[in-house]
């Protein structure tokens, strides 16, 4: 099977567990589960959720018993986009191609979907799906990972860091903070997840977060840049929003050159990081190239 | 010790206990840390992780073992009192005798302190306190019950239909659904999460479960009654907001005499669940009683 059949395949299953684990739109009060599906099936890569289950294969678990702990990220990213596009933080209009949630459901909605989902990523990492593959111990290892990624330290602390940079000329390395937090620690966090859930050992454990940590800021130099060259269209937001914001990007900081050279390295920096794992890494790999080279 | 000076010790004891398990002011970024801290120490009888002591120690369990746990869950009410507060929700300005978090933070890091308390909260409970005393099963399961009472489905959803239905006449039973979700749910995980790590067998669970559903709503019913009758100073918020939003309440729709009615209805209902306990459960009853008696 080719790389993009692959993708295309994981992101069915994935939002196949994601439409069975939420409760259907029509459960009570409706018009918070329709605001709560509408972001998260509007599109999306599911890239986090891809990264967990490839991560898993590499390290010789069988990504079908995490699909629903994998499912779980996305609800965490989902939540973040809703909340970072209302009007008193990023304000932007456009998600996914479509509506940002605040317009379409208003704000107060879109606060409460986004809690929702937060909520909800957490009750499914609970409920553990194959209980007699996953040790009560690695269900409360992995709910560790994700509070402490997504958290004050983490993607909140990232975005609170975000906002008051705003218009402001800061370091790179000041930005490399917002980036690591933002975006690179739910990134790490699901190459993890994938790990702990596929049975790591410690050693494939420290490649997988040196592979995390380095993708995951390439991830988001790479959205910088696509911010800059990208379309709209294949974008789903508009281009140059960043941009126009005065929001610390690296073109913005080191220039396009620069940004393009340090997302390669860091693409080999995560590569190098496999080098003991065999070729059910492979899609890992893949998934790291796809992160760098993708046009949306 | 009177029950004056247990509460007063409980809330001691936890004041600590969070002080120790939130990052300090001053951990980057501090101005998230700081508005995180801000709600939680204005004030707050703490009701929800005293009811969890409580009730580990009415099925024989030790409170001082589950200090952690119940601490967390007062980050999940001042989450929600941050949030419900926004403009584009509640819109009060003032909570816990001080102005709401938004007022001193602005909106953006209202959000986001309320985004970074809950998810701590998952943090809290995963990373278990006493490892050797409460199993990985027992931890899962109150992640797990503590999600389902705070998701779209608990809190979040009481909060959707409580907005819905402002300045709308809706029925008792409609009323009783957002005060089981937005404050009942909470209030019965706390007395379940208790129960769980503190031991309770399946029998005990079901009576702590009736108690819990119980005080939950005669603890919502309470304070819908001292909206109307109660003194600004004493609650700590504007008195007769709830009445002049147009909010549902107990007095509203059935009349000051019959809401006492029916809190003290339910109040007999929670005692009588306790009837199968011995004086082990004499503090879960005292906090029943406050519960109905309180002036604030």
């Amino acid at each position: 099977m080719d790389f993009h059949n692959y993708l295309e395949q994981q992101k069915h299953l994935l939002d196949r567990a994601l439409d069975n684990l939420l409760p259907p739109e029509e459960a009570f009060p409706p018009q918070l589960h329709r605001a709560m599906r509408y972001c998260l099936f509007a599109g999306g890569k599911r890239i986090r959720p891809i990264l967990a289950l490839a991560a898993a294969e590499a390290v010789g678990g069988n990504p079908e018993h995490i699909m629903q702990e994998a499912a779980a990220l996305e609800l965490i990213h989902t939540f973040t986009l809703i909340h970072d596009d209302l009007p008193a933080m990023d304000n932007d209009d456009y998600r996914r191609g479509v509506p940002a949630t605040h317009r379409v459901f208003g704000e107060a909605m879109a606060i409460l979907a986004g809690d929702a989902l937060l909520t909800e990523a957490f009750k499914i990492l609970s409920l553990g799906s194959h209980k007699g593959v996953h040790t009560p111990d690695h269900i409360v290892k992995i709910i560790e990972l994700v509070a402490e990624a997504s958290g004050s330290r983490g993607i909140v602390g990232g975005q609170v860091v975000d906002l008051d940079s705003e218009g402001k000329i800061i370091e790179t390395k000041h930005l490399e903070y917002i980036h690591r937090h933002k975006t690179g620690s739910l990134i790490t966090a699901s190459v993890l997840l994938g790990g702990i859930l596929g049975g790591g050992t410690e050693k494939e454990m420290e490649c997988l977060k040196t592979f995390g940590t380095s993708i995951g800021l390439a991830f988001q130099i790479t959205d910088d840049i696509l911010d800059v060259t990208g379309s709209s269209e294949e974008l789903g937001k508009n281009t140059g929003s960043d941009h126009s914001k005065g929001k610390a990007t690296y073109p913005r900081i080191v220039g396009i050159d620069q940004a393009e050279k340090k997302k390669r390295e860091l693409y080999g920096e995560a590569i190098n990081a496999l080098t003991s794992f065999d070729d059910r890494a492979d899609h890992l790999r893949e998934i790291g190239l796809y992160i760098i080279e993708r046009h949306s």
